[in-house]
């Protein structure tokens, strides 16, 4: 697998993408972007598990669950258009019908994110010019444009590409995201939209879309704020001319495992760049009793306000770990933990068999104040491992949090 | 039922209680307390849910195994003497065996509680004397000082006193707390015993005390951080002289209610005192399909980080509360809720049928501003309801959990 510096979603073959600034931030940053497949690409999705669901969800349950392909995304940034009822769901459909008409598609062919407040109703005077001039611009648009299109709170775009061969056949797969790095307020939305060229069935796709969810945006930090608009997006247009990949063989291992990158590399760069973040945290959790075990625990661990405080704090505050073990949920002996914080400084061991063994609070200190630390813990108790991504937390967590924006 | 304004556990017949500074904490606070019972008292506890349990909870349940009743109870601030290991556990034993020794009882007959930093050695050349030096000042101790010698980051004792009237005999009920306002770090733990002059039987103490914590301490914010050391005890001595309360009739019915009110105003109270909080926030919610269901949703909109960064903006963020709602797990439907925001300053509705409706942002403020805020929650969609106490998340919060302390 060859990761792609320069490249972006444009560089998909088949694909097309903008991002402009139609008049929802009233700051004149991007706001609106569309992703055009000039072939019905096969589609999957996953969205927010929260009860309480945006409009543009709504639609696109319903369009997913008429159609396997999809032809094109329309997201907005600045607007959830979440909680705005009948007149909510009217707008997103109308958001996807304007899409369609412009690039003479049927209208369920088309998809519909939002990211932004909520409870506001979606400034349709300038939505639908907006798209109808974003998608006119399409064939001069560029990934980096529709990646900034999506930002809201973040505070660098989030985009990766990589490339692998498939029966001797360049797949490209690119994908772009916005944080929620602990969570996003108003703005509450992790977004991602990864397209590909590769040659793959629908249950396929699906699949390796839900497993690769569960290894990377369901494992980073969100302080249990699941939004209302989370979804992830993924459209595969076949054009890269291999083999169907119909069947659970090398070359869908091969394609899962770059999904995999992609979707961590993405699910990482949310982490770091979480609201007021001064650092990533990684936590790696091993030998645990089970798969579900393993992942309990360490999104406990990287869930805990403790935690993220102490990090904030460069404090080597183990106890507050081992606390978040504790209540996770998930089975382990406490007795057998071993914990250490490890990167390019160093490791130190802080826990010993359940219990804090002495170490050098000056060499813990030169970890911690690294802006990436990994928390190694080793339960001694089984098979099973996980990872997962967060950041710390800081005043300006509070400050981002605590005032009022649009 | 009568609320005694300046009354304390020593003013419940039967029970002492002392608070002293036995050199646990550097700064010569009151860091060890025995509370003492002339006769054999009922016992009732609580222990938290945390997997990882600190030495004193370990030897509390053993004692409870094998006692029914209690006479003393020696708590420390300052060391949790969690994450101890096998010498911990010696500590905790030690601990309550010199006090039974100073108290002349059987050591099974005295519990044990910590609270301060996880993970370092219980400092016992200063614990043991002190103990001994405690138990010599009994007679002349103070609920005052009791109260005080348990505190580690709260920023006022917590006590309280109510007398109710059983078989016309007077039966007092007094208690005493400490914070997790929010939660505490290091200092992880919310403390609370209650000792009441009651003549009630094992069985039903144990029912009252569990369904009141459920509704009292349970349903205060503590960001899931559940504490290694978390313990809630009752001491019931009998001494009032009114026939025994062993059925759930009118006398159990009169003792549930004033143990639930001192347990209510004590879990405010570590509410109020939140670290680095400035407000109390009240959710109350009406309304629900089941008490579960009521329960859930009504801790996860208190438990928020985002619901709790906009209070302190003073920012009337209703999508927040609509997505926390959102995500607890409880089953209810979203276009039903209606949301308002209640204190002295007024009443305002922000959400009517899931949807938002226009509301002077003038009152808001001026409701927000205030230093306790109700939120009232309807999901027309039962008939149970809940209420659950927080606090809202400050600069102070990540202050004074960002920096190690000793």
């Amino acid at each position: 697998m060859k990761i792609l510096q320069d490249k972006s979603l444009t560089d998909v073959p088949g694909f097309q993408a903008v991002g402009i600034h139609c008049g929802i931030k009233k700051n004149g940053n991007k706001d609106l972007c569309v992703i055009y497949s000039q072939k019905p690409a096969v589609a999957a999705a996953a969205f927010t598990t929260n009860i309480v669901k945006a409009a543009p969800l709504l639609v696109n349950m319903k369009h997913l669950e008429i159609s396997d392909t999809i032809q094109a995304i329309v997201v907005n940034s600045g607007n959830a258009n979440a909680c705005t009822g009948a007149q909510g769901l009217e707008d997103a459909y109308k958001m996807s019908e304007t899409t369609a008409a412009c690039l003479n598609l049927p209208p369920n062919q088309v998809l519909v994110a939002s990211t932004g407040i909520i409870g506001v109703p979606m400034p349709m005077h300038v939505v639908i010019p907006g798209i109808k001039a974003a998608c006119s611009l399409i064939p001069d648009g560029s990934g980096a444009s529709a990646a900034e299109a999506i930002m809201t709170t973040d505070s660098f775009p989030k985009q990766i590409t990589v490339e692998i061969m498939i029966d001797d056949k360049p797949v490209f797969i690119s994908g772009i995201a916005k944080g929620s790095g602990m969570i996003h307020p108003n703005m509450a939305t992790m977004l991602a939209f990864i397209i590909t060229n590769a040659n793959i069935s629908k249950a396929l796709l699906t699949k390796a879309l839900k497993d690769s969810v569960s290894n990377s945006y369901n494992m980073i930090s969100v302080d249990g704020d699941t939004s209302t608009n989370d979804m992830v997006i993924t459209l595969a247009n076949g054009m890269a001319g291999h083999p169907l990949i119909d069947a659970m063989d090398k070359d869908y291992a091969k394609f899962k495992n770059a999904l995999d990158f992609v979707n961590q590399t993405l699910a990482k760069m949310i982490a770091k760049d979480g609201e007021g973040a001064t650092k990533l945290i990684e936590v790696s959790l091993y030998h645990a009793k089970t798969e579900k075990d393993a992942k309990i625990c360490a999104k406990s661990v990287i869930s805990s306000n403790l935690v993220k405080s102490a990090f904030f704090g460069s404090d080597a505050n183990w106890g507050r770990i081992m606390c978040s073990l504790g209540y996770s949920g998930g089975d382990f002996s406490p007795d057998k933990v071993d914990i250490f914080f490890k990167n390019a400084k160093g490791t130190i061991q802080l826990v010993k068999d359940g219990t804090g063994i002495p170490f050098s609070e000056e060499k813990a200190k030169e970890i911690l104040d690294q802006d990436y630390v990994n928390i190694v813990i080793d339960l001694k108790d089984g098979e099973y491992e996980a990872t997962a991504w967060g950041c710390d937390l800081s005043y300006d967590y509070v400050k981002i949090n605590g005032s009022y924006r649009t």
